[in-house]
């Protein structure tokens, strides 16, 4: 008897924070794979603050989801069925799979991953999207240099915190800002920055006074709002920002609030570049290669937030926005166990 | 007898717009030169928008002019003594000469002009400060390709308009933002842009959707707020934007409105880098050269807007902040009679 998917299909554009009758969950066959196709049992579903930018109606680097679609997101799988070349059952992939317990798609639009390198929801976070936005945002916009300081937003995140571990692997200090005081010293005792701010306890431009004295050569911004706009009075000259993200801003109701201190661009002839981590689609495979040296070396700590429960996908999305995950936020399905 | 020398002073720091009490007019003998010293009689005095945070008391790419002292400005203007090795009477020169009648200082602060090739308000336009901005910020930042679109706001200004006409000269095109019809038949049939959006008449986005049909590759700003918004909202990918000014802003009672559409530039992997002229320092004998060699050629128009008398220096001042000159805002002093 083929198996029965259930799926979580955007219901209503949500205005602010997703709120549960945003979401319809169904369910369906999954059916035979087609031509090239393969069948996807999901194991782990990647929870992203992009994705609340996918909800929107409105023009940006992807086409938003539409109404009664089910959601996209990308997850980690095993392949249970195969009319594709390449993937037979039991091969472990990551893709674009949805939010649903099984996707049957075309077997070229899934990566064959190898868990012998590292545990799968790893390759949803430091091998997997998060990774590479870290690794090509810092990188390539950042240039961070021997003896510079590197803050990071969101550093308690999944890819706030790999920012971080990567400035120290190329000799820059490491700066966080984060949400309490236990993820500050997650950031600092498990991470290994060099200090971590707590955004919480409040004064933000006090702490990158006392933990920036030269200034901030590389912001890396996943939040915007008050916290981007601290960083941005405490630049040194020639910094460069990379905007990655504004998980402050994404559930906005009003317009979003652009960053006052913009003019410290001027004053310190600093640059503010933002990327989508597609952008760097082309070179992945090297920045998969570094981070999986890296890790095999036990150079890099890779943190996963796990909760359970396909069904409690709408409040594990949530997570992310009331800042509650450490780490990458992932949500395991009752096939993850199979493991 | 030794001539007095009328000054404006800052006497009170304003809160918004510049108002008369603001200033305090003085009048002081001139001096003789001290050694190493010239004292030069003002022609010209510069009107530029940087002079307005240079008002304020907050920490800058230069220190606050003090309560009391002589108004800070470019100035050009005649040496008429001189105990300096390499400046005679007679010299033609361009400094900090600030907004008096006469300034006493060290012969090194000035810089002598050639007034054969330029009458001397074009040492303080094309050739001068605003020449080198739009040069460097243009060519150094906003690096056009031919073909590619250049949008510049504040086109009927100093910067602005200069800095269209070497996108032209590069092979881009060139669309301009002023206010008001007049300025912008000055900007398309005087100084040959494609086009240019009145902003005055409103619809700002609509414009820039029509003339920029593929986006903008390369924003120019001098302006900020709702036309730096505007412009972020149309950048076509791998856009470059120079933060030159924000004239919109530099009176602002409340916080500077950061611009809300900041997020285009990790939708378009586009880059805003901003710059104050003085960081080209070292390099402005090449953009002289340049700049020169491009207005002996005829192709490059420069327009100066002159208005007589010392006493108007306040209201003229004011005259950048409500728009209304077109070109190059100078104050001729009676000294330019004598020309």
């Amino acid at each position: 008897m083929e198996p029965s998917n259930r799926q979580f299909r955007l219901a209503a554009r949500p205005h602010g924070l997703p709120k549960p009758e945003d979401w319809e969950l169904t369910e369906e066959p999954v059916g035979e794979p087609g031509a090239g196709e393969v069948v996807v049992q999901t194991r782990y579903v990647s929870l992203d603050p992009a994705m609340r930018g996918w909800m929107n109606d409105a023009r940006s680097y992807i086409p938003p989801v539409g109404i009664g679609e089910v959601m996209r997101a990308l997850a980690a799988g095993e392949v249970v069925a195969s009319d594709h070349p390449n993937l037979a059952p039991g091969d472990q992939v990551t893709g674009l799979l949805g939010v649903q317990e099984y996707a049957r798609l075309d077997g070229n639009a899934v990566m064959k991953v190898d868990t012998g390198i590292a545990p799968l929801p790893v390759h949803l976070s430091t091998l997997g999207m998060p990774g590479m936005t870290a690794y090509f945002g810092l990188l390539d916009i950042g240039k961070p240099q021997a003896g510079e300081t590197v803050v990071v937003s969101g550093a308690a995140g999944a890819v706030g915190g790999l920012v971080g571990q990567i400035a120290k692997l190329k000799g820059a200090r490491a700066v966080g800002i984060a949400g309490g005081a236990e993820k500050c010293a997650h950031v600092v005792e498990e991470l290994g920055f060099d200090a971590c701010i707590d955004y919480k306890a409040g004064d933000v431009p006090g702490g990158l006074s006392e933990h920036c004295p030269d200034g901030i050569d590389v912001y890396f911004d996943n939040v915007g709002g008050e916290i981007l706009d601290a960083a941005l009075a405490a630049l040194a000259r020639n910094a460069r920002v990379a905007i990655c993200g504004a998980i402050s801003q994404y559930n906005a109701t009003e317009a979003i609030a652009g960053p006052s201190n913009y003019l410290s661009l001027l004053v310190n002839h600093a640059t503010m570049t933002g990327f989508v981590v597609s952008d760097y689609g082309a070179r992945y495979g090297e920045g998969v290669k570094e981070m999986g040296e890296w890790l095999a070396a036990g150079k890099l700590t890779s943190r996963e937030d796990v909760v359970e429960g396909f069904e409690n996908f709408p409040d594990t999305l949530l997570r992310l926005f009331r800042g509650e995950n450490t780490g990458k936020q992932v949500l395991a399905l009752a096939a993850s166990r199979a493991e």
